[in-house]
């Protein structure tokens, strides 16, 4: 069998799925399902509609079930998890890594994390508290505290023995050790790429890396993704204030962060969480949404408001009406341009005081040069469209205006979101085009009432 | 020293150096960015305007120029690279991996790629070809062709002497080894973490996971990162039709294509490229923004040409001018939120022929749910405000009829766009909103000209 039929096997097997699962051949899905990973099983379910996903769920083997929970986005693992009776969500905790379980247990009935923490033993009760006592979207909160640690003095040799004593313990998925003094401080990471090239004779503190610098736990989740990428790390330490190690932090959960903040982005500007479940029920998903709109319809009523303080100058030159959306829209669009590379660079950690103001200046020297252009353009159309060279010159003015005031909120509005903490994904669109409907629909509007009545 | 000292000082060290940049110090700069990793030296030129920039590149030490320009986002990478001459370009790409090399070279002029290529051994320059032939987005692209292999009948102490006598060529970032016959064929992975913790006595064959799927190369890029996710991978072979290994891929590139998808999505709505630069010089970022300006004026007028229709109507009822903003932009926002799921279902592989199906239905009721409740709030607040009960029902009804066509064109739109090659992430949001002005004015001016006059 060629490796293209493998992949294409690979695809085959979620379609199959799919059919039987329509067709209702239970059996059959249960076979199938077991051949994939917790990550392509959750995958599954999440593009699944019900009833199909309920009845995939039911066919889960009880050891997966876990981690399927866990891989899931927080709409589908909460539909799920409300349908289950307690005894059951005890049972599939079991085995799971530290820092899975810390993410599952905060979703679960108060009943039943409590039986979660006394059904572990006492090193793995503290863990777990010490990982649900940092927020979720902290290193304290991606940690796994279950490190493997081995002490500087050791031989390499010795550390292969010791692995291989603890074997069971050791995740295939291992890249590095870390290295601890007597009192558990962290001093250095030990690859196990470095273990295995080295002279077995040497001693860890040898070889081992001081590169890594350890993170704190109260660290933004994105922050720790940026240091993984710029990094390219494959786990981290963390530490606490006086330096005592209190677990570290791998690349897989670190690619699931980087996802969710890009999701994150693209989903908050119309107003949707990441966590979106695309198959909700439909009364679920109007009231979310509906949320959404009637913040956007403030915002309307008031472009509307502006309107209407000109009605008199519409009913005596009705082109206006006609051409009044276009400032308004090239505004917005303009705007909006600032407002996402803006909030891309904060996002980024790339804006701070000194560049922000180059930003600004750069952002209102764009928008002033295509509010030139562009007004140019329009302003031509809306003469011949017209017959009149008064409106084109009044809405190439407007169009200026409405440009340089989109970037200037364009590149101010997100900063000071942030600095209020206000998340500019979520916010920052709304605003941007409350200001540049405003803006537009006044310029426009009020120069034609000064200048043709 | 505290480990939040190490924090503060790793952010202050940014800090400074900007400080030192705005003042000029060079050397005292050269010795703090030579304590940065080539990804925290890119992350800083981004965010340095010129002449920043350009001070901070001549500073960067000769060994780390190549990984830098590697690091760096497209545009600032250009930059960068127009300016320097060819024999330093030529220099600074030694001791590049391949696959960054790869990256590098697409991005030179040809006369330094052909010095590059006769620069290799034979060997090597194999291996550039051969990731050279594929496109950059694929698993071709992104492989390193430089894997370390082992056979399957070799004890794990043949394999750890083996590495120990290799060290220089394994990087402490090393996870995994590959396992091939005598042919190159690819056969399964050894993890170091399994190579570890097993007796030095057992053979490769009896300890190397068959899990990992091997990769084509011509597989999408995005399609590799939900590989890596769903299967929680650090590094994945890549081989040809009859099963040879081609090379492999690494997470930590796998970071980045993610990385760059969220940022595409987010930024391509704004007509944006993911690789745009905050600081790209005026006249080029105002000739980058027109064309999308433009683009948005052509649907812009399109709606203006709409309202035109009916002058005379608004011209009898004015109260209809300062009202049509309201069901345009409540169409726009419904249907940017179905449009935004849709991208996002897409993206992620979560939407085929048959849930498509289901999508659409279930988004078509959350429209005229929402649809229904905001025509009666619209409606009322319209009603009171003009005083006349049939504007109310004018502009609910075209509500109604607005937010059920911007979920309908939300969800298919994407769809389309996909099946034609077209990029919804780019283009959706622009015909979308040509959809929800278009039908928002049709809607609300047509039912009063039939109905007012």
């Amino acid at each position: 069998m060629s490796h293209s039929e493998i992949d294409r096997q690979h695809n085959d097997r979620l379609e199959r799925l799919r059919d039987i699962l329509q067709g209702g051949s239970v059996k059959h899905a249960a076979r199938l399902l077991n051949s994939l990973t917790p990550g392509e099983i959750a995958h599954l379910l999440e593009s699944l509609p019900n009833p199909g996903r309920e009845i995939l769920w039911e066919v889960v083997g009880p050891e997966k079930e876990g981690e399927v929970l866990v891989e899931l986005s927080e709409d589908v693992r909460l539909d799920l998890v409300s349908r289950m009776d307690p005894e059951k969500l005890l049972s599939l905790t079991e085995g799971l890594d530290m820092d899975d379980l810390a993410d599952l247990v905060q979703e679960l009935p108060h009943t039943v994390t409590r039986e979660i923490l006394q059904s572990l033993d006492v090193q793995n009760r503290m863990r777990l508290e010490s990982v649900l006592s940092y927020p979720e979207d902290t290193a304290g909160g991606l940690m796994n505290p279950d490190s493997i640690t081995v002490r500087p003095e050791v031989t390499l040799d010795v550390v292969m023995r010791y692995l291989r004593r603890i074997r069971d313990r050791v995740s295939p998925a291992t890249d590095s050790l870390i290295v601890v003094n007597r009192d558990g401080k962290y001093l250095g990471m030990l690859a196990l790429a470095i273990l295995v090239t080295r002279d077995p004779e040497e001693t860890v503190a040898a070889v081992m890396s001081l590169d890594v610098n350890p993170m704190r736990p109260d660290l933004d989740e994105n922050q720790v993704a940026s240091r993984f990428e710029q990094h390219d790390l494959l786990s981290a330490p963390v530490v606490d204030e006086q330096g005592y190690l209190l677990g570290h932090i791998t690349v897989d959960d670190v690619v699931d962060v980087i996802r969710e903040e890009g999701e994150h982005q693209f989903m908050g500007r119309a107003g949707l969480s990441e966590e979106e479940d695309m198959f909700a029920p439909v009364m679920l998903t109007t009231r979310r949404r509906a949320v959404w709109l009637g913040v956007n319809l403030v915002t309307a009523f008031l472009a509307s408001w502006v309107i209407g303080l000109f009605e008199n100058t519409i009913q005596q030159v009705v082109a206006l009406a006609v051409l009044m959306p276009i400032v308004a829209s090239m505004g917005g669009i303009a705007g909006t341009q600032t407002l996402t590379l803006t909030i891309r660079g904060l996002a980024l950690g790339q804006l701070s005081g000194r560049n922000t103001k180059w930003l600004l200046m750069r952002e209102l020297a764009v928008g002033g040069l295509n509010g030139v252009i562009w007004a140019l353009v329009v302003g031509a159309i809306a003469t011949l469209w017209f017959g009149e060279i008064a409106i084109g010159v009044l809405i190439a003015a407007a169009i200026v205006i409405n440009l340089i005031s989109a970037a200037f909120s364009g590149a101010l509005l997100p900063m000071l979101l942030e600095r209020l903490g206000i998340d500019p994904a979520l916010a920052g669109g709304v605003l941007l085009t409350t200001v540049t409907d405003i803006v537009g629909f006044m310029a426009f509007l009020g120069l034609a009432t000064i200048f043709l009545l």
